[in-house]
């Protein structure tokens, strides 16, 4: 019940923020043909692809994540509006990186600030399980804490990709984003996969 | 109520980016009077309407399609996101074409670009049945897979037919909305007859 | 059941609608004092209370229309989307409307348009009722199809008083702006009367 | 029953405007290096996450304060819809505030403009629960008049407080801002508190 309605606001902001990313996108015009000048948008429609994979996991997993919380108290409250903060701002750096990808210098300041708002997002979600592992009383039944600190440590390698992927777009944005993207495809098939095996019909006995 | 959640974000999805495409309405600005600037606007005015109606049909059936599921799996939550995916980038072809409907050259590429985002949607639409068929566990009892792939091959005629639309777009870019816009109007009046023949109230017996 | 999931979108459409009416407010920049030019943008404040005001009204007989209703069949679920296509416009004249009111010429061209927007939008609000007054198997028990054309009856002096203040603003824009936010702030009192008094609690003897 | 419709509602537009925010960020462009470019944008990021956390803080005192209402008649939808039109509003003083945080003189009209926005706000929210207070019988039972009164009191720090912050802006914007931050910060840990002790789980005594 409580967590309920924090979901719904929740859903909200995840679905306006995915869908403000095509504000991203518009014809630069020029002297080129349109065909040409679509075709050289391809930057903006790769960080468009990978912007809205990686928000649609982290939406795939707060709902798993709240899935198996009883109530909300005020930590969980303040980390998750945290959280919702790093969803909103990704069109942003999405936007900053799909201007800058094939720019010679700029493109590695814009994949790093791509990367931190990457990184900074995974960690506000790996804190909302430190929080429910500290305080076992906000899980459903049977406040497994240990399963809270296995869920926080695990979760915790999304901001570590998310962060050596910003480092390695100092190196070369476009392998930057490519990363970005790899992981988003792996983890919302290996992340989907959860999502339905924690489904009481499907029993429980893998539903991690 | 595994496929509650996913409905609700998705209609997130829909509504917002349905509700986006107003931006593409705009007073360009000129010497001419204010209603002539304005009447002048009628190709955004005509992708505006087909536009609107496409993605509120593909929620029509997207709501049908889902009613009809038990639970999600991974395969699915993927596809489903490729769908959204291309549901929230329709106002960007959206855009293009009413900005281009009346150039000489222009409008075959920006018709094509509006064709190749709906017939993708389309194709992304398909494949969630065609899973379906092929896990018909997925689907409420009594798992009726011929149901489904009746259903794949049924709901294929949307992309065939945005794909020829698309096509005709290489000839006449106005066309070639127009077709969209039939197409819109036909299925809206279509698809909600059955979305009404689905309730369990009116019986099963056309409920297809 | 069937009513409140198109009830759901229709919510979203129109919270979205009504949110972005803030983009039509922006510093116009200049050589003024930003205190000077936020003043001077008082036509756009204007336009945006009342449209904001028209959109609420709109949505409260919206729910009310709905909670009468048992099922939606195809007429109904084509008329809601064409309501939502007018719903979803409203940012479009209201900025026009906002940027040429204090135009010498053409603040009645921009008056027209925001009327016009208004008054097929009543219109479409209005034929949900005729729609379910044609097919009263459609409303709650009893099926009271003289109370649905009761209701269509009345709802038609929307698009009536929105057609005589697009007429109004052929001869001053600023007028027919007021006489729109007068109806808004009448029927935003008078209708939710009606809201809270369609409460089973209160009763419904005037539950009209 | 009544009051879930209008949570949903408001709840859209809470997640539409909370997320709008972000439109407000955007690369400036110029010579210098990107990198130095977007940390040149504190301003903006300051004023983002500081509008985040009000919206979200109302947002928060928004379900608190309609959990406990059983009905909701005209008066409090019409002041609901003000308040709400304040929370739309925001994205704009937001964008102005941080456009002109820097400025010599026009940052005291912009943190003006900014708290003007937020009293207001703070009073439309203040007046839902004078409005309960009044008509005590739209509140759940047991009908608890002084409790409204209470909250009503209690509510009013948040205009009182948000109109010093303004009028602190006509000393110093970015002092403003900061005391926003602080209140935001400061009500978000409290106010969340008073959230989970809400709950029927953890007890009411002290579910103030």
């Amino acid at each position: 019940m409580k967590t309920t309605r924090l979901e719904a606001f929740s859903d909200g902001v995840f679905a306006v923020a995915i869908t403000l990313l095509v504000l991203n996108l518009r014809d630069p015009g020029g002297r080129a043909g349109l065909g040409h000048r679509l075709l050289g948008l391809w930057p903006n429609y790769a960080a468009y692809a990978v912007s809205f994979l990686v928000i649609g996991i982290i939406w795939v997993n707060h709902h798993d994540t709240f899935a198996r919380l009883r109530i909300v108290d005020r930590g969980l409250l303040f980390l998750n509006l945290l959280l919702l903060l790093t969803v909103a701002l990704i069109p942003f750096p999405t936007s900053v990186l799909a201007e800058h990808l094939r720019a010679s210098h700029d493109s590695h300041a814009a994949a790093l600030a791509y990367g931190l708002v990457m990184t900074v997002m995974g960690l506000a979600f790996t804190s909302l399980w430190v929080r429910a592992a500290r305080h076992p009383e906000l899980l459903e039944p049977p406040h497994d804490s240990a399963y809270a600190w296995f869920r926080a440590r695990r979760s915790a390698a999304g901001p570590c990709i998310y962060g050596a992927a910003a480092l390695i777009g100092l190196l070369s944005a476009a392998l930057s984003l490519a990363l970005f993207g790899a992981v988003a495809i792996y983890f919302s098939l290996e992340r989907s996969a959860r999502f339905s095996s924690a489904s009481p019909v499907d029993g429980g006995e893998n539903g991690i």
